[in-house]
């Protein structure tokens, strides 16, 4: 990381308020634990203030509850955003093709290709697809026949995008996720398990991010939809004819089976499975390494295998820890309870 | 979708008996609740049958227990088997490579090419492989040295099919999928874990169908076997040495440890676990979510972390879900012992 | 397999004592169940020794309690040791790319490739990206601006190393896994997930192995680190941040979030997830489909969702097996008790 800003002009970019020295010169970011001289460092959390002492690090992001920094700072509200945007300063370049279409790439007659595009080597484009402006695909990308990539999107190696699928603008796929694969749908026939043609597709809105290896299939008729602004981690299935609502996170290896519903804003762990044809309310949050197979209304916070409300998912494990000793207790009451019950004596203790 | 049919040629097309006016002309199918004027929808469960009232849908797919259908009507005893016919005449082409080799192709001389195949840009063939009559391979995929795959394949971009594996006939695997890495084993040497060799291979049979970002590891010796029909979704991880038995049905996220053997028509839950080395018989069932640590006799139905028998998996759930009132329960009996075994007085009320 | 040795030849090979004719001629090495006339066999577990006198083999390596083999013989102490040299004799020749560079891949000005590697088609280099010597590429990686890749590597077909990360000697990767893809990061700002910028990287030491369709994503600040000789199985999520120790195993389809630590030689089975920021000390172990909430002690053996104490785990399991007879006899007992608090009858038994 060779880019460097003085303390006044990162405190202008993140429209903080500058305390100490402000002709400072920074050239890096890092963690308290880490950070070395020349570097800047943040707290985004009040628990740890007291690494701020012990920091190595030449100046600090901090919240205004941190009065009297102990180092040359920006005060700023919202530390999570300023120290995005110092980041984004400090970041190395990242490579992408370069602005053009590399003349490996294959483009189907009829493909319609945008204005500033970055189409790398061995793409293939077939017919009838749509790339918007600004797109950047990777070495490797596959856009099937028909389908729309908005603009200003980013396609990392290898991503396929099958036939008649749309994804919005600013979408972000990385390396080799598959929107579009045939849902996993048969029925059984004369002892054979026979397709149900999939002859839907999958929107994937605006602004959504989706990870590696990740898949999201497309749907039997109508679409698979993942809506506005949500973001997938990588390794997750999303089954045909679901509905992944705004904003809604689902993290590594999650697992939605088909004709589920998320809400806005719902909040999926990892390893999370979600049954078919379920509801998830807005809001609706799921520990990591649930399965959930029921509707959640919104909101709510569960947890389990099968998922159950989350305080009460507590007190059972809580009690689960100590049922072997109930069990014990309970043998040894009954033999009390004998011992009452005997005609000639009813009293234990003597 | 521009394609349309009249109501007669699609009863004829499914066998069914044509109730209502037949000239009726279609031109697309969708579900009860979204199908629009022009459209055929279908009943498959008689549990829905309110909806045939309200929908907008142009004509039905009824089964023969709807003997009065409320629109135009094709009666039917096998509504999902109609309906996939009905579905892939509705449904939009799908787009391949041309027949032919594409020029970019990179087949080794000795690999031998069947009649009829479509082998998209960027394929790689290696040494002694064989691909048969009308198969279709999309970009980028790889076929190793001596690999078989069968005719009339359908391997989607990137598939990755490693030396000596082999493939049947009608074989589909979704994009990104890997069949015959090297299985996950080593042996402890000197503090090292070494590997151990996987010189074995994987054999797919007739009629298998395996979902994107899945993984069929090769064996240590003799092969890894996907049995004839068996259905495998995305994310799947088959290890070294696994046997899933014929049409048996594998939802995505699950894993199968090394050497574990699957019965015919076993069907596994998403993100189900199985251990290595263990069997489960025939039609064995798995909920979702289970892991499952030892054998399962043929017919039975499983769930749960560990797995157990299902009826006694629902008894421990409800038993769980009143656990934490057990506990207080048997702490304020044994009070009420205590009582009674008090010497002075056996009675707590008065 | 068309190559062979003598036994006397094998013997030398892995160091073992010949017992029988050592001028017999083997083809092929095969289980003791599917072994045939020509092929040596061998008893990595004691339990198995019935086997060895119904095996078809011509010879077997057994170890030193086999003081009578019935069969021609290599007796030596490690058995496995033995065996992975004798399949490796016998394994049949993987078909790598030929040495040099395809005219197809694509190398940036400014690429340092070192000496003897084996660049297949369509691979794409990126500017300042380094590939030491000897280093096997397949068709279609990818290789980032500033990567660094070491000697005698082997990356399988597709495998994507994004910018700045740095893989050590003797590493392996299979195909369609992803090492640097952006972390899972965002804050909520304005109602928007907004992206916290990954610009660190990830560490991959010498003699690590990564299977397929895996995913190691790159750092926020520092680096993700898989310690050197660790192996990861297929479909394993490592996030951001993660220290993966040396010598770890992880299972397939394992889950480690956002900077959790994993000690020396810890061992995940299948399905594993472990929460962010959580460490597990060295030799930890965590039985497969379980999820670790929190801080694991060296050498602990875990199991469950939430991941507890092996032993007690096992307790648990085994008395939640027992609850709903538990919870019957608890409202029997509890009539029995009312019974006797009944002022007019003490005793129920007449």
């Amino acid at each position: 990381m060779t880019r460097t800003a003085t303390l006044a002009e990162l405190a202008t970019l993140v429209g903080g308020e500058l305390h100490g020295d402000g002709t400072r010169t920074l050239s890096g970011v890092a963690p308290l634990d880490v950070a070395q001289e020349g570097e800047i460092s943040w707290l985004s959390d009040l628990r740890f203030a007291p690494k701020l002492k012990k920091t190595q690090a030449s100046a600090l992001i901090v919240p205004p509850e941190i009065t009297d920094p102990p180092r040359d700072a920006i005060i700023c509200k919202k530390v999570d955003h300023a120290l995005a945007q110092v980041m984004t300063h400090f970041a190395p370049p990242v490579v992408h093709p370069p602005q053009g279409i590399d003349e490996t790439a294959r483009i189907a007659p009829g493909a319609k290709i945008g204005d500033n595009v970055a189409i790398g080597p061995y793409v293939v484009i077939e017919q009838g697809a749509v790339v918007g402006d600004g797109t950047i695909l990777h070495t490797g990308v596959y856009i099937g026949a028909e389908a729309h990539v908005g603009a200003n999107c980013t396609l990392w190696p290898h991503v396929v995008v099958r036939e008649r699928c749309t994804l919005g603008d600013r979408v972000i796929i990385h390396a080799q996720s598959v929107i579009g694969a045939d849902g996993f749908g048969y029925y059984l026939h004369e002892g054979r398990h026979t397709r149900v043609p999939h002859i839907g597709g999958v929107i994937i809105e605006d602004d959504v991010e989706i990870g590696a290896c990740s898949c999201v299939d497309r749907s039997k008729t109508g679409n698979t939809v993942i809506k506005q602004g949500a973001k997938i981690d990588n390794l997750v299935q999303v089954a045909h004819n679901v509905v992944v609502g705004a904003n809604a996170v689902l993290c590594a290896q999650v697992g939605v089976a088909g004709s589920a519903r998320l809400g806005s804003y719902v909040l999926l762990g990892g390893h999370v499975g979600i049954r078919d044809n379920i509801e998830l309310g807005d809001g609706v949050q799921v520990a990591a390494c649930s399965c959930v197979p029921q509707d959640v209304a919104a909101g709510a916070k569960v947890a389990g295998l099968p998922a159950i409300e989350f305080r009460q998912y507590l007190r059972e494990s809580a009690s689960l820890r100590k049922l072997p000793e109930v069990i014990a207790h309970l043998r040894e009451l009954t033999k009390r309870v004998e011992q009452l019950e005997s005609p000639t004596d009813h009293s234990p203790r003597r």
